[in-house]
């Protein structure tokens, strides 16, 4: 037996995943995913675009610092200053990579770049042998690759390695290519560019026609090395190609593709819900592999045959994936170890303190809950995970609500040691109310583009997750809020959203914030 | 220029979507969603199974007795019983088709039916044979087919032809095939089977592993004629193949798969809403065509690409698939003509008794809330359309939240002309107490599995969506609430489910009920 071909697995939830609109992360959050990714197996993480922004920059820099066992990549178009701005947040990582990209179709040249095809080698070359002189690790991206001329392509592919580019990566920018032109577009680079067993070829597929994961396995069939993915298939538009479908179709299907992964499986469904949780992206219930209904079989004849033979309906196992069936675990009885235990199998990373403060908000809810859940585990370490500015913060609140009469709300928030105090008596309902007691404080006034509890769990006693985003001078806030009590969580969301208003504000004041470029390939 | 090929869409939306966990829906919502798929040019549309449940088989009937300008289909299973009950609910039907279905992979023949291929062989022609005697237009489906024995298969598919099939369908009944390989069995039985031109030949794909829109696409490319799919690809599992997808891929790629197909695709947005409020499974953000950010372009560059030229990063227009931009309609001066024409457009369609009611409830959100949004308008309608058992409503009631305290609750409802108060001072949060006050005046407990709040619009005016699963007696039963007011709009929810329970127990105490049989392909 032959040892199979090995498929490298590039992650950019953190990059191309981060773009979707309402997804944006914080630091501790990128942190924990890029650790989450790294137990996973994950080869490459795509850490951020550094020069996008001062935020992006320093969370590539604490990940390419801090977190060991993967290749740590950041984003740069074809430019010096992006090169270098690229390189100075990776210099310290263990083995960094810089992904240098550049248009090439007809369409990007004529209309974005004004630029004709000389220019664009000339511009790809320059940008591929900066970035050579920073580190040996260098992916090239032409973007747009998949609507750009094919002989064009090939040029450009062969100039780039000879710049130095290790891997070419092929993205289908706008989610157009088809299974079989992918996989022709990825022979015909292997057939025809002269130096390409120098390089690992790559490809980085959108779902907007709900192709991506068929479009990344065509490419590995025609020889591509290396699939670009996310968690839960996140990112711009319909998103990118999703980590665990792909990952679980090489798997399932090794009888055709024949190929390995470095990837443990069953870190997945942790990892997917470590996004989700972290990112507000909910994942439909019948999203493949990860979805709350993916391995449920409803159908009475289904349950007959299951009966009879596991494998007459099911082609992979729930455990392969990290779905553990029974995941009640802890009551009030559970100690500090067992909690410690339970966080570690669900894919976090606690400090001593965080887990110290985990444990306290832990036998809180287990006082008034008989049974604490994974998800309950979950959600209390993400809200102690978040590091929001804490600005503002509730004292109390009385609320009363009647059919027919306009809620009436008073509202104590607290501002380091003082205390301010409203009463509304207006709006549709309490929640309105309530939030509009926060903005009368606060002196800041939002519109609230979405608002969303859900229970974490199952029984009357779940605990309620609230997320809430808010719009503050054409910029999007994200706030979150858990707790036994919605009313609660719904202040707790609303209030922590107002926070990062808040914070924004303070920076802009000491320095002026430029408006954030968002990479693409 | 020749005449594209034609290729037939069957939705399956009404049976195996509505076998996916939590959404079962009621025969008005199956009547509704039936109305949608002929407005959007489905060819057939498969309605249920017939034998599964009364209720199927009321449903089925009721949509062959008053849907036309579509083929309506039930299933059975490839016995005699079955297939009766399938024409005695199609026989009015003015497009009947009878949908027999018999595993046929060598796990199914040994475990499941315990049959040899001989066997399964005549089983196959007599179902076919006796729903021949019924009407002309037969499909046959070989469960499990994309891991039956190419040669079986073969054997079995010109049987069933022989015996009176009209369209034979080849399903991936757990997800397994790859696209070469739903491409080869596809092109095979073309190439194998005698008298294959004399039926449709058809696929019906599974999404366990991200591919059932690749693997439809496929069997197009290798001659298929007919795509079975669902709407947001709901469905058992990880679902089926996603209907809006499979549509626009092979609009967008025309160029490659040179076929059309009878779909508006203007309605394609309207019926993944309507579906998904009637079924309460919500479409990730980042899905394919119908999720929220499926034209939202949020990368800077992105955004200057689009203004210089759209093409650039759009391959679709959101208009195509019925995405309106702005989609702020009507306020306070909006009239019933207004309204009606909004309802028409959004593709519900509305009786003059049930215009009249939600038109009195548009002009009480009118008076709340400035600005009335399509999303507003369609929760109003769904609220109206659902046709629930009231047999309890809310009277009044009155609700004091305050920090550290157990919150008291003061709730009235209503039974026919008697009101039944209580006052409940318990819980972890509002919500909490309300359930149990209306657990305490009704008698009946549940197990709350699931709850949810999202505000259907933006501004903190938004009407809020509720919707509770509570478990009871081993079922669960689903319950919605639509109110500015979320503490009412949860208590209308968690009332709503109460109230179908009551009509379960109703409904056995009058007659015994049998488990339902589900039926896959």
């Amino acid at each position: 037996m032959t040892t199979p071909r090995q498929i490298r697995i590039f992650d950019t939830t953190l990059r191309d995943g981060e773009q979707s609109p309402g997804c944006s992360m914080n630091m501790a959050e990128k942190m924990e995913i890029a650790q989450a990714l790294v137990d996973m197996g994950v080869d490459i993480i795509e850490a951020g675009f550094p020069i996008a922004s001062p935020g992006d920059f320093e969370a590539v820099r604490a990940i390419a610092d801090n977190v060991s066992g993967a290749v740590i990549c950041g984003l740069a178009r074809s430019n010096d200053s992006d090169i270098d701005r690229a390189w100075e947040a990776l210099q310290n990582a263990a083995q960094p990579r810089i992904h240098v990209f550049l248009a090439t179709s007809a369409i990007h040249r004529e209309f974005k770049l004004k630029m004709d095809k000389d220019e664009i080698i000339r511009r790809a070359i320059a940008g591929v042998s900066r970035a050579a002189s920073y580190c040996s690790d260098i992916e090239f991206s032409p973007e747009d690759a998949s609507r750009t001329e094919v002989d064009f392509l090939c040029r450009v592919v062969e100039a780039a390695i000879k710049a130095g580019a290790t891997t070419v990566n092929i993205p289908d920018t706008v989610g157009y290519a088809t299974p079989a032109h992918m996989g022709s577009v990825i022979r015909a680079l292997r057939e025809r560019v002269p130096n390409m067993d120098k390089a690992v070829l790559s490809v980085h597929c959108h779902n907007d026609l709900g192709l991506a994961v068929a479009n990344s396995l065509a490419a590995v069939e025609n020889g591509a090395g290396q699939i670009e993915c996310t968690i839960n298939g996140i990112g711009e538009r319909a998103g990118n190609c999703s980590l665990e479908e792909v990952v679980m179709a090489l798997r399932t299907r090794h009888d055709v593709y024949q190929v390995a992964t470095g990837i443990v499986t069953q870190r997945l469904v942790p990892a997917s819900r470590l996004v989700s949780n972290i990112t507000g992206m909910h994942v439909q219930r019948n999203k493949a592999i990860v979805g709350r209904n993916a391995f449920a079989h409803e159908a009475g004849i289904h349950q007959d045959g299951m009966l009879k033979e596991r494998t007459t309906y099911e082609i992979m196992r729930p455990e392969d994936v990290g779905l553990t069936k029974a995941d009640l675990v802890l009551g009030k009885h559970s100690g500090r170890a067992a909690l410690a235990d339970r966080a570690k199998a669900l894919g976090y990373h606690l400090s001593t303190e965080q887990l110290q403060t985990v444990f306290e908000q832990f036998k809180d809810l287990a006082d008034k809950k008989k049974e604490v859940y994974d998800a309950d585990i979950a959600a209390l370490i993400e809200l102690e995970m978040r590091d929001a500015p804490e600005t503002w913060t509730i004292a109390n609140y009385r609320l009363l609500a009647e059919t027919g009469q306009a809620p009436t709300v008073t509202l104590t928030l607290r501002r380091g040691s003082d205390e301010f105090t409203e009463e509304v008596s207006a709006g549709d309902g309490p929640f309105d109310a309530m939030f509009r007691a926060v903005e009368r404080i606060t002196g800041i006034e939002v519109v609230c583009k979405d608002f969303n509890v859900h229970s974490v769990t199952v029984g009357k006693d779940a605990l309620a997750e609230v997320t809430v985003e808010a719009e503050h001078g054409g910029d999007i806030y994200r706030g979150r809020g858990v707790s036994t009590d919605s009313v609660e969580a719904s202040v707790q969301a609303f209030l922590n959203a107002i926070n990062h208003v808040v914070a924004h504000l303070e920076r802009s004041a000491t320095h002026s914030v430029a408006p954030k470029v968002v990479g693409n390939v």
